[in-house]
């Protein structure tokens, strides 16, 4: 849309087939976007003191909900560096009984019902309160990352469990209950809603086109930086100002599939993205999402599905044009984003 | 589910066809929840004078974008109630050149881009500053309402507007950028992401049950009121807690096409379920967004297209598994929330 593109334009993407609209007359320069508080005080020199009320600091495990896995384990060494432990609050309860399909109760014409069974897990990601997951090196950012993979194998296993959604809530107005740095799981006995149309979006792409969604985007103007294994984009329709993307160069419908090197890989590159969105942004509050196929697909799905990393720092408020249309204002366009984000440095 | 109800519990509508959890272990008591702080400051007395800063005001119409039309019209009296304007700062542009299919620009597999084409108006709801919409009486409310259908009315005989979102934003952490009561409206070249999978799932009920989603709705344990014309109830799936949904209860797709004495009845129960809301949620933001059916929709899908006003208080922070997952966790049981609003007194 070359000189159209700077006034206003809707874009519909292929992987969620959602339309948004692009209107850069409603903000200032994209430069001068920032968030409004950080979404945490800078970390000061950490002591390694425990602070008193939380109970993810090092010394304070018996507060917290049952532990499922430490690392590294603890015949290996005295202390951890990771600790995979049940939410104490948790939406869905691992000790109700998993529905059967004719559990579902109908209530009305096309409603259901049925128990809240479900794993609601938290990853601490350091013992230590102040370190942000970005100021943990590549290594550091690798073993979260291959925490979440091997939990979700565990959970893969069991057949009631048909998804696995991995997210980070990074500062409080982004839904984080406990400033200590941690992610979540929620294994879930349904498919969600828009893993659904998701699914349904490539489906329909793969057979008009012959190809998945996320192998065929080919533009360099939305790239902000690629490795070996991965690409770390703005996509093409992006729902929020900064949206990043990261996806594996190679097809892979599974993200807990992915093995040790690739992950080190991923690590160092979600790193590098999350500096540069702390730097350019004021240190926003944002959430990122594991996008992977749910389980027990047949064959004839993996073609279509690939598996991403969702990053959403938190500069806009949703309001009820976006609630009731599912339509996202962006004042941003996604090439004006990564250009900017292209350019900051973030070794510093 | 009866008393396992009480603990934790999924749940899919058949409108949306989304998966909620109930998760009451994760709130405080339902009569608890209430907003951090009010959306606005409690309207003091009226003086009528304009605000200084305020373009909506009576007296500062040079100082907006461009009237489309104002009730009572100019020559029936002097001064006016309701403005219907241009946003000044419009998301799509009216004076962009309409897309025609064959504009779509295929960009990579799936995607399209289209000009930035479309309305984006504004309802000035009242001319004083001070003055919320439910502060108005039901004539008032239903001006407003009415103002809604004379506009989307005008809005469906352009042969290249798809549909028009009407919604209210009420607050600034709801996306109100402006205090004076007002409503926006946008009016669309595609039909909007959520409006398609809400005909795909009330489609697919109509299949298989004969039945349209919303006139199936029975129980009365959702129930907060009802008028001759309009039931309120917080739906059986409520994404948020307390969302309220105004449902008119003879079958109908359109709500711009409601007559005249619907529209006061409506009026007057939205008053009623805006007063409870903001008296049991300490005066929430909030949203409220009109679904309606597309334009131009074959008479095929008329019986099973069923319009409906969406109320949303702010009370929750959205993270990372909603915004992955599409499926929303709501600590309060629409049962719970129905039985407290319906026992709250709306007339002081």
């Amino acid at each position: 849309m070359a000189e159209a593109s700077r006034t206003s334009e809707a874009r519909r993407d292929a992987v969620f087939g959602r339309w948004v609209i692009f209107s850069p007359a409603r903000s200032r320069r994209p430069t001068d976007l920032k968030s409004h508080g950080p979404a945490n005080p800078s970390p000061g020199p950490d002591d390694g003191a425990p602070k008193p009320s939380c109970p993810f600091c090092l010394g304070r495990e018996s507060e917290c909900a049952p532990e499922i896995f430490r690392v590294p384990a603890p015949d290996a060494s005295p202390s951890w560096q990771i600790r995979v432990i049940e939410n104490l609050f948790p939406a869905l309860r691992r000790e109700a009984e998993p529905p059967a399909p004719e559990d579902e109760e109908p209530v009305g014409a096309g409603e259901c019902a049925v128990r809240g069974f479900g794993f609601h897990d938290v990853v601490i990601e350091t013992p230590h309160h102040e370190v942000r997951l970005w100021d943990l090196d590549a290594e550091g950012v690798g073993g979260v990352l291959l925490a979440y993979a091997r939990r979700v194998q565990q959970l893969a296993e069991h057949p009631a469990v048909k998804y696995v959604q991995v997210f980070k809530n990074q500062g409080a107005s982004a839904g984080a209950s406990m400033a200590h740095s941690h992610s979540q799981m929620l294994g879930t006995p349904f498919v969600p809603p828009s893993v659904n149309s998701r699914l349904n979006c490539m489906k329909e792409v793969f057979e008009s086109s012959g190809k998945c969604s996320l192998c065929a985007i080919q533009s360099k103007d939305i790239l902000v930086s690629e490795t070996h294994n991965f690409s770390a984009i703005v996509p093409f329709a992006a729902s929020y100002p900064f949206e990043i993307w990261i996806i594996p160069r190679q097809h892979s419908s599974y993200f807990h599939e992915t093995d040790q090197d690739k992950v080190l890989d991923l690590a160092g590159l979600l790193k590098s993205m999350l500096q540069k969105l702390c730097k350019q942004l004021n240190d926003p509050p944002f959430n990122y999402m594991i996008h992977s196929a749910p389980f027990g697909l047949s064959s004839s799905c993996l073609p279509y599905t690939h598996w991403f990393l969702q990053i959403v720092p938190q500069l806009s408020v949703i309001g009820g044009f976006e609630m009731g249309s599912g339509c996202h204002i962006n004042p941003v366009f996604p090439e004006d984003a990564a250009k900017i984000l292209r350019e900051i440095d973030s070794s510093v």
